[in-house]
């Protein structure tokens, strides 16, 4: 698939540490999955479940783990490695073609503020908005029309993809990335409920965003109703996500897909929330929990536990609740042949009496 | 949290109308939650769920409601009053910081079609795009990297956050707030399927949305298939929300986060959709009718019904199917019970024949 | 609803190829549905669901199926056809509104590197930005403010809505259309974990987006980890969707709005997800399948399968599943009448013995 620099199989093998079995002169320009593979790529055997394809595989070469005994076929090449997925993830590196390049300065059509702080190391692409008192740390990039809002604080080295909105007075650490079209620190959603017509609760608080999180593509975080909605050092967000206000997320978190957070529900550290769950407000969710996919959350979630299934519950309880309905047949079996049984006895009986 | 003017405990109680309890001297600064209250924060409880929270925090001045009987610790205090969430609204406006303004004008990077109506109080920020036609509203806010359609109408007094795209000949009444990212007027999804190819059905409807209608970030409504997609009148959308094509929305609903609605769906007033729900296309949901977090609706709902589940039943059918384990695992002891007194009986019985 | 053309009943009749019963004199300017059109609307009966609207309806002309028997009232008039819905799909075109004209050439406020290929049958709308390397070809719309990444390469009649952003060197056949706020290529979400951080797996893959496929609204597509992302020729996909790295669409499918699809999964030809379904990572999903609307899919789907529920299965079992309850409180009965037998039985023995 990529363009790239060429490699002999012996160079891929010394690079990545592993042993060699086969030749060591296979041409190499790229990587790919087995099943895509040709014979000029690198592959690997990341997941168990892709073993059988290893063999029919066009890969010229194939990383694959020390317990995998078949031998390559004429014209292929193993190597072999303890962790095959992170030897891997090298050899892409090697092959995959040059990083895009922001270079530092302006782009003649940048709007920015006069009275933002914008270093000269920082990168502000065509259309991107900056407006009044930003702050931007340096080597941060800020891609094409991406917005940031009055007064908001961005720290070094963060990368801002095209169309994100940052509103004002948000603030960012260090080496944040986020993904396109993100809206950083839209209005909470709060309202004093009326037949005639809901009063907007005023969301005057902020989003702060600490140093090394990553949020995907098309995520919202919702600014505080008042202080601060809080995600933590090195928590990590996919696509599509709902962060309420006032949610607290903690450090080291992984957030998958579609997960929807209300608010003010707290978050604890190393959790894992999984694709397209949802979680009641003002919730506590304890450190290391994991909460599966469109696990349904309504009450606290204890540390270390883990959740499954709409109302949540613990993945052994919920286990048991999918075999019911065969529980249920096997009952009904036994009743039947109960009804029977009793059915014999009563004819003896009356027959008897 | 926020930089912010300084007020008296004293002063605070007298801006509240409530009734305090302790100093009237302290100096406070900002509004903070309770478990992030200093001593110069006002914080408030809101949620019963906190009132073990009241006492051990370090907030100056805390909101309580009037059963609230503990006094307050040494230099400390309370402010009681009826309705502790409202007042402390109130309580937020005064120590927050002044709102963005934005300011009549065009930017001179806003892009502005020679033939589209804009009045000198409406603010076109920096990259927004009007295009031909299109007639926008006294008073409205066009921030930066907005999308106005051509032949688009914008009401009096909106404010249509960044990066929002509205397109052509959709139609927003006065004060509707769209925020970031969010796609007004999309096509529906509609084709003709077929096994070498669907066809595209053309989409040339509108959306409507009507006057104080609020529209979180990252939302989507598609444009009708004919005639229009309709929000009526102070709706209120969460974030991420899917509205297709040609539904009706009612008066004064609220729909949470990462609701979808499939096509020609119509909702009367005062709806509740809860986050993650997903209703399916042409049905009727009745006026004031509540449907809850992730509940899948494949049919009408009855005003004020309730419903829950996957698919969605009534609440209290579905309270019933989360005993199902339970009663399956009494009624397995029933059982079990009863073949032990049905094989004593066979038993006696056998002996006595 | 929409300012169009005028025509009469005899004109639309003709038009259609269908049956007119009733006058053919009558005026009409526009289309609506039954419930909101009047005296000089067409609408149609295309769903059996609304078949007691046609009577009351005010709609001049109604296009019926040829079973619907009763006459048109007084002043009003049927057109009589096979497919009522297809044939209304043109009537539609004749009363809709002239499409928007996106006309070749550059807006002199957007922003194309020198060295990007933008042929001039182009359209580049205002604030759009094509970064350097990228190749768009003939008669390819880019709208307003979207975003063509660095050596990206874009078909030819295309339809790229405002604030789409389209990341460096993902590739879109021919006449591919994509909807506002939607984002190509973001960083697929990746990452070796770690208790004290997780470390970013660079994603340097693309996506390859072939020809006439439809991406809605606010669209999620990951990048590839290394290879491609890819949805293949003709598949259609609604609004809000996730994509993950590696995924693979096949031809002609369809996938509903706010359905979310794990890494590496791959889909067959013809498939439909319906709404909010969750598809897990690795998985195959054969040729013709059906995922029903908040499906969760934990493993492989056969070819023309059809699953229900979550954890997915099959639609039958998922039925029985529903009566699980029903099926509960009948066999409690059945054992309530089974404990009177045995103790009437057990009264009787011990009164014997």
């Amino acid at each position: 698939m990529q363009e790239s620099r060429s490699k002999t199989s012996g160079e891929v093998a010394a690079l990545t540490g592993g042993r060699l079995v086969g030749p060591d002169n296979l041409v190499l320009t790229g990587v790919a999955s087995l099943d895509e593979a040709t014979a000029t790529d690198v592959s690997f055997l990341g997941n168990e479940k892709y073993r059988a394809q290893v063999l029919p595989s066009r890969a010229g070469v194939v990383l694959v783990p020390e317990d995998f005994a078949e031998p390559p076929p004429q014209g292929r090449a193993w190597i072999v490695s303890k962790n095959a997925s992170a030897v891997f993830a090298k050899v892409v590196q090697v092959f995959a073609p040059p990083p895009v390049v922001f270079p530092p300065g302006r782009h003649p059509a940048a709007v920015v503020d006069p009275t933002a702080t914008v270093p000269g190391s920082v990168h502000v692409g065509a259309c991107a908005v900056v407006e009044a008192g930003a702050v931007i740390g340096e080597g941060t990039v800020l891609a094409a029309g991406c917005y940031i809002g009055h007064d908001a604080r961005i720290g070094a080295n963060c990368l801002i993809y095209p169309s994100v909105s940052v509103r004002e007075r948000c603030r960012l650490g260090d080496r944040v990335i986020i993904h396109c079209n993100s809206t950083i620190g839209s209005d909470g959603f709060g309202y004093i409920p009326g037949p005639t017509g809901h009063t907007k609760i005023p969301q005057v608080g902020i989003v702060q965003i600490d140093d090394d999180v990553e949020i995907g593509a098309n995520v919202t975080v919702d600014r505080a109703r008042f202080g601060r909605t809080w995600i933590k050092r090195g928590t990590k967000i996919d696509n599509l996500v709902q962060v309420a206000h006032n949610v607290v997320i903690g450090e080291h978190c992984f957030v998958i897909a579609q997960v929807g957070i209300s608010g003010s529900t707290r978050i604890g550290r190393g959790v894992v929330l999984w694709g397209q769950a949802g979680l009641a407000g003002h919730l506590n969710i304890g450190d290391g929990a994991m909460v599966m996919a469109q696990c349904g959350v309504p009450k606290d979630v204890p540390a270390g536990a883990h959740v499954v299934g709409s109302p949540a519950m613990d993945r052994r309880e919920f286990v048991r609740t999918l075999t019911v309905p065969k529980q249920l047949e096997k009952l009904k079996n036994t009743v039947k042949e109960l009804q029977s049984t009793v059915a014999e006895l009563k004819k003896k009986l009356d027959a008897g009496s």
